[in-house]
């Protein structure tokens, strides 16, 4: 029997559901029973459908029942009324959040890492080897007090941190800047996502480079951004798609990696440079200038940053130790006006208080000391090796295959497939063949490229690794 | 003119919108001229007035034209059209997120904070005097190789830090549990956000206890949660109330803080623990048991976990080194089933990838090597002193004032005023006689509470400090 009040302050659906549970509760309707389909049920209480519909929701998203295409509506069999000391229905929890899963490629090409005798060519990292031992000399106690380090946390990074970052801005890339406009973050990643979460909102439109790592993170999708591709030439891209995409979506924010892109390791020109900057600044639109790599260079200059051309503070500059250094230390900054760091460190202290003292204190050492420029200065001789080497290997024994362009600079070859091969039918059978790549799909390209990772492995496993590369092309191509 | 075409696939809105802003620029509008209103607009173009609106909210959201109240629309004078080479409008860009700003007595706090000169008795944290110093001589190189160390990033945190810590749980707290279920966070705060961005959506209903910290946070504001309140008698919350939220509000999730409490340093009695764990399990809804101060007992036993109470994995543990050591270092963990914590890594691995792996190796070190027990046994001998002394000093001089209890732990006293003042007023007035305060009201009590923090100041600074609130209330108290 049902006893519904039409003229309760408690809506309808609320009584159908506090009834439907007490029902399930008394053993009324017993685990993994079926319930009266919606109609039914509304026709017997004389409601609406969707009255029904509503309150079998209810009861749907606390787990008490389950629905299923077909089997129809079922009282759930892991939920209170049959174990007195139940557990929490997690799957009912976990599916609720905002945050979109990552790409299946991506899922398997990580499970593929943990196999250490595949050889990787996939991941966007430095190997372990180039990483800084005297990373792991700091000494804090020679350099300061306990008590005057934990005196005042700063919730826009540690001060003499943003410091060095601005001498460091002004002496490698000209660009005039000060610690009031540096915020530390956890990798410029954190950078990304507090954007992400304050100055935009779900809906709005942004444009991203086509491919782009960005495409691999799901961050963008989960913040519920409309994304625009923009595609790249031997010059970068090409300042009026950018123009095309503001007048028919609106975008509010451009993010690109204009040196050494990943994964194409094209640098934007430097007339192109000068004609987004005035663009963006005309239409009042941001440019998010993200540059993890500029410093690794291997046949000239890397070119200059926009932010250096930026007369209005239209750029948001982020810089990073990720792929310098190693992304386990998590430190990147972000070059912003005041009005937008005071936001983002809001929503941080929000998320998370801000970051550690101890990553901080390790970079403006190594950075401030001077080591972090001895580090770079082998770091740059040893990569330019690997990378000659892999090209030299490419030419020699992958013409039938690929073609591609040799990187000026970045830790990727980007390879053109003369023959498309189907993603996950490539992945799978480079890692029957003993190597991991990462197919270009992944980062927003058409079938048929890959990205080449040669800064993981050294000269003779890279030998090894193409090899296996070579094989896998072999066997699927005749 | 407008030409609008009905037939067209644009929809009407977005013609008015780019024809007025070519209007704009071609200065046909200049800065700071006033638009036609919304109805007028529209009975010259021969539309809906909502139509127009649509089109101005447009051109407001991009911030070509603004419009304030009394005074209509109006073209920016800060925008293109304007200024060849414009700056973005950050406002309109900061304004779209969905952070809540703090509350404004925190702002004023967080300021006066700055000023060294006054007596802190309103920050939550220890003071930098109790840091201990051994934190600062990790010598990582000594434990460690540098490839060891950068071989594989973990997004659950650094494994021996995880297992460290599950032996911490099983010593001191009698807790089963393995690295596998133990999730590493930046601060308790960040495993908080993760858990309302991950297992929680806007309009979900949650139980807090109150007053609790969690006031103080806009969180769970900003993530659209429905907070209910759960009063604290000298036993803690009670059952009871849960047992009826849920039936009224279908809570999805109860925060607790069971071991003196902040701001109340009340501990929830065993029996309702039991009570509790029982009830919730029952009801199949989690418990998140924050538990940040329980080493800091000065009296008695701290009394036990309810996550050892816990059969069916529906507690969620949160640890933290923040109150016992300091939280600049930023090192929280999460106990939770499989399902969450991949959940929470995937989120985070979206926010920012992960920890660095600095704050984790010192917390290792110091947790491993026996130097965390040793600093926690002086920690609290000191802590009890300076509860010590300030009961005296409460007892002796505020008899007239406050009531309160004594705590038998954690790092606050409650104090009851007996003639209730106005919050922003005792702020204000304290921080004149050279003293912050905490007005309870931020951590949702109503007026005429303080928490008092004895942890900050060492004995004859709190003797300073008090004396200074005395006269505060002295001065407002006849």
């Amino acid at each position: 029997m049902w006893e519904i009040d039409k003229k309760s302050k408690q809506p309808i659906y609320r009584q159908i559901s506090d009834q439907l549970r007490e029902k399930i509760m008394k053993g009324e309707y017993t685990p993994g029973s079926v319930l009266p389909t919606e109609r039914k049920l509304a026709e017997q209480i004389g409601v609406n459908r969707s009255t029904v519909v509503h309150a079998y929701d209810e009861l749907t998203s606390i787990g008490l029942i389950e629905r299923k295409r077909g089997s129809g509506t079922k009282v759930s069999t892991q939920k209170w009324g049959i174990s007195p000391a139940g557990s929490t229905n997690w799957k009912a929890y976990v599916d609720s959040g905002s945050f979109l899963p990552p790409h299946p490629l991506i899922q398997k090409i990580h499970e593929l890492s943990h196999n250490k005798s595949l050889w990787n060519l996939a991941g966007g990292e430095l190997g372990p080897d180039l990483f800084p031992d005297s990373l792991l000399k700091p000494q804090y106690e020679k350099i300061l007090g306990a008590e005057e380090l934990f005196e005042d946390e700063d919730p826009q990074g540690y001060r003499p941190l943003r410091e060095t970052i601005s001498h460091h801005m002004k002496e490698v890339y000209h660009v005039d800047t000060t610690a009031d406009s540096i915020m530390i973050t956890s990798g410029a990643q954190q950078a990304i996502y507090l954007m992400t979460q304050c100055l935009l909102s779900p809906g709005d439109a942004i444009a991203i480079e086509a491919p782009s790592y960005y495409y691999s993170l799901p961050l963008f999708q989960s913040a519920g951004l409309r994304i625009f591709a923009l595609p790249i030439d031997e010059e970068g891209i090409n300042p009026e798609d950018v123009k095309v995409l503001y007048q028919k979506h609106r975008i509010k924010l451009v993010f690109l990696n204009p040196i050494f892109q990943n994964p194409t390791s094209v640098s934007l020109s430097e007339d192109r440079k000068k004609e987004l900057v005035d663009l963006c600044a005309s239409l009042s639109i941001p440019i998010v200038e993200d540059n993890p790599f500029s410093l690794l260079s291997y046949d000239e200059e890397s070119g200059s940053l926009m932010k250096s051309k930026d007369q209005t503070g239209n750029v948001l500059y982020l810089g990073s130790l990720s792929k310098t250094v190693g992304s386990n230390i998590r430190i990147g900054w972000l070059i912003a006006p005041k009005t937008v760091i005071q936001r983002l460190m809001d929503a941080r202290n929000q998320m998370d208080f801000g970051l550690s003292i101890f990553p901080q204190l390790v970079a403006d050492h190594f950075m401030s000391s001077g080591k972090y420029q001895e580090h770079v200065d082998r770091l740059v001789a040893e990569l330019k090796d690997r990378r000659d080497r892999a090209i030299e290997i490419l030419e020699r024994d992958f013409k039938d295959y690929v073609t591609f362009q040799t990187p000026h600079g970045g830790l990727y070859i980007w390879l053109r497939l003369k023959t498309p091969i189907q993603d996950s039918k490539l992945l799978h059978q480079a890692a029957n063949h003993g190597v991991i790549i990462m197919p270009g799909s992944v980062l927003g390209s058409s079938e048929g490229y890959i990205r080449l990772t040669f800064a993981r492995l050294a000269k003779d496993e890279l030998e090894a690794a193409l090899e296996a590369l070579r094989q896998t092309f072999h066997s699927l191509i005749k």
